[in-house]
């Protein structure tokens, strides 16, 4: 009987028991064999090495360090890396594809409470509901301070054609809205079965009603919303970011925001965390959440599931839904 | 040729043109001949005297008086009441069934936004972004403060199959949840077929992450959710009610909220509107929203829309999507 081949957990020891619970590494066990006792946040020491040199899989998470060369050739058997989290940007070296291992991740899985957030966002924002529910407690009749509405009617602008930007056009079908996408990679035919109108970002800003921002944090996306483009938005606009903190020039926003033209949800800033006593804190019409859009408790939990079910297809000789291909990993954000 | 039959609005003034925008009032003449440069919000007086005289239909909305039996014998040709907002309850008296009166209400159009919200807030709520938020900006690390989750693997408890519920439920079936159901009036396969298990209140809060609350407000669901099952709810729980705020003991509540065991998001409450500096505004794990869930700004033309649709069906001999029958008269809110 040949032995099950053996799969080593790199993960922080924080995320370990919610992105792989019990009954997850029970399942795990079904196809590989693994130390459910040990996870690896540094590959370095003779532990390390004694687990490296058995691997056949890595399964990866928040706080892997970088799978470099001098990683891969401590573990000569190495056929796949499977990450339950979203990006493997930093820490998959381009060098592991030149060994023919196969890269996945659950970026995907990681995609959707994100979408989720970004959707009850939008719905939120177009009622104006945190700004209300300021003017509210603050004693003041907050049906005078400017009517909101929902979605009905509005034209939402999808900045990015991301894994994330797509979960939230899929959403936003169940919605009656118009629908805007600004992505450079794709086209208007492929926009339109996304029920979006393609146009570019200086168009999207004047017709939206709500801009959402999925693109990657490139050199060539730093300030995508900067103070022209701010300044292109119809009044009363509401910008939600939960991608970036660089794909908004935070200043220009904050202007626009503190002058009562624009409001904006941000799950991400720049820089990030925002420093304490920041105006945009104080604004009636801002929301400022910490980075939590993402997986978090429970939801740690549909990452590992995502990973251990790719782990499962590789062994069956069956595509990974999650595969990053050394084409895909350049392109990453 | 045969003249058009004539329709006559009793509708507030301030939502008389959001409900029925300039284009939809074109729509509805091809159906009916209508003065839209008139709206009556009394039916004393002459001119509404005159107009009754004259209306086969009511075009009804926010601000419309009783239509009683007085207002009946002002108006012998009346042959439907078409309401374009929620509940036709306090509007529309018993007799007017008497006299074969057809009635129709736009409250199914007014669930949509209302579920639209709930939705929201059960995502934000099981991630206790408003918590974390204000812990953010008061300099705390938000991360230390108690992980929030998103809906994934949470089991929520909808009290109330009512429209806006049966809106609840449907859009939850979007999300990774189990979903209780705790409604006198569904029987158990009715509730498997909304993927949902009928339970009774007391279970539901024992076994339920987030209640939603859409049971109407009669004297039996008076303070529905009261201390000793606000005290079943397991630690931790999410509270959301956008339906009356008889439902729910509001003295309970905020301490069950103080003692940070629950959170809450109360969008209505009682008493409504809340006593500035009431306790409940500076919970960090409450928000309380001013009655704003429901159709407003540029939802209110889904309303209209809905009405003219039902005067549409009516004129072609259809049955009218929103038709309120007698027994539903008397059962409703």
């Amino acid at each position: 009987m040949s032995r099950p081949p053996v799969a080593v957990f790199a993960i922080a020891p924080w995320a370990f028991h919610d992105v792989f619970p019990a009954d997850l590494i029970d399942r795990l066990r079904q196809s590989a064999e693994v130390d459910a006792t040990v996870t690896f946040t540094s590959f370095e020491g003779e532990a390390a090495a004694r687990a490296l040199a058995g691997a056949e899989f890595l399964l990866t998470g928040w706080g892997c360090p970088r799978i470099d060369a001098e990683v891969l050739k401590a573990a000569p058997g190495l056929r796949a890396i499977v990450h339950a989290a979203g990006s493997v940007k930093a820490i998959v070296d381009p060098v592991v594809y030149e060994r023919g291992i196969l890269v996945s991740s659950a970026a995907e899985a990681n995609a959707v409470p994100v979408a989720e957030y970004t959707i009850a966002m939008l719905v939120l924002g177009a009622k104006r509901v945190f700004e209300r529910a300021g003017h509210y407690e603050a004693g003041q009749d907050a049906w005078q301070q400017g009517a909101g509405t929902g979605l009905y009617d509005c034209t939402v602008g999808v900045i990015g054609a991301s894994r994330v930007g797509r979960h939230v056009l899929r959403r936003l079908r169940d919605f009656e809205v118009d629908i805007l996408l600004s992505d450079p990679y794709v086209s208007p035919a492929e926009a339109a079965e996304m029920r979006a109108e393609l146009v570019d970002v200086d168009e999207l800003c004047r017709r939206s009603d709500l801009v959402t921002v999925h693109a990657p944090a490139l050199a060539e996306t730093r300030h995508l919303l900067d103070e022209r483009r701010l300044g292109l938005l119809p009044d009363q606009a509401v910008v939600i970011n939960t991608a970036r903190g660089s794909l908004i020039d935070t200043e220009a926003l904050t202007r626009a925001c503190a002058s009562g033209r624009v409001s904006a949800v941000l799950d991400v800033t720049e820089p990030e965390p925002l420093p304490t006593g920041h105006l945009l804190f104080g604004l009636p019409n801002v929301l400022v959440t910490p980075h939590v859009a993402g997986a978090q408790g429970r939801e740690l939990r549909r990452l590992g599931e995502y990973a251990i079910t790719d782990l499962e297809h590789f062994m069956r000789g069956r595509p990974m839904r999650g595969r990053v291909t050394a084409e895909q990993l350049a392109r990453l954000a």
